[in-house]
């Protein structure tokens, strides 16, 4: 099964991948093709495509362990759909406050 | 003069140097160490100092520019203070709907 959180590590990350790296990933996750159709287009055997997936991924993972910029984008973007439901159900003081306190744990996590 | 820009470049790719450059860095850009300083408490020379943090430097911008992280964090920040202000100036229909334009775009940029 293929990885939703790869996806994200690419969109983050994918640019210090070598190029063939990129491609190879890009093919598989981003444009859903298989290891075969993969193969087929490099002229390289199936298991050469998932050797090279695999330590893509393991690349990926270990700027994520060392960086963590992709969960701290999850948790901003956590906080702005709570700022918004609040800024859409209207606005008093009370829910201006929220938003406020909302903004400077965004911010702090910048 | 030292570089403010440094500063943030190594909160955000701090991790990826190697531990004797990313300290090195540390004590000239976040500690405000001289190289001197530095230098007597590595046992090298002024230059060798130097030398780290030429290259360390490289290294932090090769990675924003090659992976910007760093310039879209900047863009949040400041679609967030344009958030803070519109919801402190007290809100109607027109700023709550400028809020969530500023909200989607900083989605955008995620």
């Amino acid at each position: 099964m293929k990885n939703l959180e790869m996806s994200y590590l690419m969109d983050f990350y994918g640019n210090l991948l070598s190029d063939k790296q990129r491609e190879i990933m890009q093919m598989y996750y981003q444009e859903d093709l298989s290891l075969s159709e993969i193969a087929a287009e490099y002229g390289i055997t199936r298991q050469g495509v998932r050797d090279n997936i695999v330590r893509a991924e393991k690349e990926l993972t270990n700027y994520e362990n060392s960086l963590g910029l992709w969960k701290k984008f999850s948790r901003i973007t956590d906080n702005l759909g709570r700022i918004r439901a609040l800024v859409e159900q209207g606005s008093d003081m009370k829910s201006s406050a929220e938003i406020i306190r909302l903004i400077a744990d965004v911010e702090n996590d910048i």
